[in-house]
Order: structure tokens, then sequence, then C-alpha cells
């Protein structure tokens, strides 16, 4: 069903042995085709859309770039990010709290990966079970937005540990919230030394050109 | 393991072959003892626990409290919640992205049922999953913070279509974010009629004069 600028996609339930065959099977082809893949996660109302559209504005002059939209139901970020007039597909995975490798193949088949060099996934809202599936990304990006507080690694470690970047979004309201960055910044330490932290606001920019270097120096290396 | 003034329980992983049919099964032992049992739902950092503790702080006069606190990991919410004196049993699941029924009840048997009026259960933070399990729960409510947007509904319809009651809350930050309550209250009231929704401050109090009356009114009634 063609809606606007992009197309709808209900995934399949097929049974899959082992996700991190299938995942392991979609970086290689992507990689082969040399196409940065990278997996966006966070809680519901982190900013991952606004993120996403400030991103791709700030790169689409440099990339072909698609976007596979997973959500439960509804279409409003499939159209906001239809809205920078890069390719997107709109994947609704049948309720489902996580994106795992096959939703994600049956996506990159849907959206057609010929003439991208760039595909990020924006997956369902949620801060525990999208952290448990491999879906053959490049990079795992997640956001932990101001207004949910500094706490959350400790809460849900699993995230914080799988991401090789984690943006902290809405700095624009640190005054107004009670949110210790260097706290902050211990916890995932603690849990992952290796994941880059990048302070950003979706809503002002604050912070992008930060995070646009890392993602163009990856997306040049082709992995994290 | 004792820790300050709670203990901790690991949940073990029993073969259930009908939620449902636990989910009444502890509705009904509750109802028999009198007991009124609240499941409190929303995405990670909407401010369950600190709504729960003025909530507490609130009653607890009047009513005998205890408190299910349900976490991936650690034990921050727990010690919250103790310190308004009532009694509090932390929940680790396993990993588990919800609560289900058989969860449920080993955490009712670990906080012990004696000497209480009311049970409050903080679910798993997620807007996805702990909407998918009846948990014999009296009655279900949800909370919206005002930073996670007016679009919620869209996305993630079941918990909303669950919840008796739903709580936006951080209403003290409306000014500064792009929330618009009357298109939240229309899509709402599109999957729930039924809903009440109560705008409310966990920071400042705003609001909780008309939770606590709903709230009493239910457990008074022991139902929604």
């Amino acid at each position: 069903m063609q809606i606007n600028k992009f197309n709808i996609l209900e995934t399949k339930n097929r049974i899959i042995a082992d996700n991190d065959e299938v995942a392991s099977r979609v970086r290689k082809d992507l990689s082969d085709k040399n196409i940065f893949f990278l997996n966006l996660m966070a809680s519901p109302g982190a900013g991952k859309t606004t993120t996403l559209v400030r991103t791709i504005n700030a790169i689409k002059d440099r990339y072909r770039i698609g976007v596979i939209e997973a959500d439960v139901d509804s279409t409003v970020d499939a159209e906001m990010v239809a809205g920078t007039g890069v390719r997107v597909i709109q994947v609704h995975n049948g309720g489902s709290c996580h994106m795992d490798a096959d939703m994600t193949l049956q996506g990159l088949e849907g959206l057609g990966l010929q003439d991208l060099d760039v595909i990020f996934l924006e997956n369902i809202g949620n801060m525990v079970c999208p952290a448990e599936f491999d879906v053959g990304a490049s990079c795992s990006a997640m956001i932990l937005s101001v207004p949910e507080g500094d706490d959350k690694p400790l809460k849900y470690p699993l995230m914080f540990r799988v991401s090789d970047v984690l943006l902290i979004n809405k700095t624009d309201t640190m005054e107004i919230f009670d949110f210790d960055q260097e706290a902050l910044r211990k916890r995932v330490a603690d849990l992952n030394p290796d994941c880059e932290i990048i302070p950003v606001s979706a809503l002002t920019g604050e912070g992008f050109d930060v995070w646009i270097k890392w993602l163009t120096d990856r997306i040049e290396s082709h992995r994290c």
C-alpha cells in the first residue's frame, strides 16, 4: 500500500532457528555491498525520530540514505522521516517489542538495497528487548534523554553494554531536570568502557558536530 | 538476602500453561483478603517511582501498604520506596521485559500478604510488553510523561487500551515541551473511552488531589 512517499510492510512471522546466523548473513551482505547500517535504539519519546531527521539532513548531500521505521502501529515517524526526501519503509512487526534479524531482513528487502550507502533502522521504542537481538547492523547506537534520568544504566544495563555510541539527548533541558552527567558517564563506563558518549540536543543541534563526525568516520570505515 | 529494609527475590522461570488463569487466581485471592492491587506501568524514566513515593506518603496513614518493585537489575527504586517506611520487595525477573502473572505471584508470596490493604506493583519500564500480561491487578494505571510526547497512543496503543487510568506526569515541564494535551486526550479516547486521564506532577504534587481521590475511591470499592 502506498501512502505518501513510503511503503508499509507487515512482517511475516517466519520460524528462524538462529537469530545470530541471520544477523551475520545480513551484516555480510550489506558489507559486500558497501552499505553502512546503523541500529538506533531508545525508550519511547527519547527523540529517535528527531535525531534521525537532523542526522539525515546533515549528511544526505554526501550519502544515499534509506530508513527502516519499525513501529507497533502508526506511520507518524515514517511520515516525519519521509519529509527529508530519503527512501523510507514503515515496518509494522505484529506488536513485537523489538526487531529481530529476520524482521530486519524483511525490512531491508522491502526498502531495497540498490543505490544506498547508509541505512538507518529506527527500532521499537523500548529499553529492554531490542538490546537482546543482533539485527546485523554495522554499529549500534542508543539514545538516553535527559528527562529519563541518569540511573538508567543501573536498571537496564544490556542496551548500554551492546551500544557502540550513546547519545545523551535533550541537553537543552539539562537545567530543568536533576541529571548528573558525570554519574551517568561512570555508570556507562562500568558496563561498557568502549561506548562513546555524546551529549546532543536534536531540537537545537547542540553537539551534532561531534555526533556527525563520529558517524561519518564509521560510515567511511563501514564498521565500529 | 537482606539489604537495607527489603528483600531481593530472583523469580524462578516456571512453566505456566495459561497466564490468565494464574492472574484470575491472584485477583480472586487478593479480593478474598480485601487487598487492593494496582499494576503501575510506563516507559523508563516516566516517573513511576517518584509518583509511587508521593502516592504512598499521601495514603500511608490510612492504609497498610506493600510494594513489589520489578526491575531487570539494581535496587535503586526499592531503596527509594523503602524510605517511605512501607513493606517493599525487590523482584529481579531474569531480564524479562515485563512481569507476568506467575512472576507477580512469586513477588506477592515474597512480600507476604498479611497486614496489608493495598499493594502496588511497579512494573518493568517498558511501554510494550507489560500491557500484554494480566498480572491479576484490581486496576491498571499507566504514566505518560510530558517529555515523551503526545503521539505515544498512536505508536503503542495496547497499554492505553488496557489501563483504567492514565497519569500525564511532569506537567511542570509542559511549557518547555511541545505537548498537545487535547490531542493526547483525543488519541486516548479513541482507544479507550473509559480511561480516566489525570495530569500530575510527581515533583511538585500538582494534580495529586485528583489522583489520590481516584485511587482511594477504587481502594474502598476494591475494583475498577
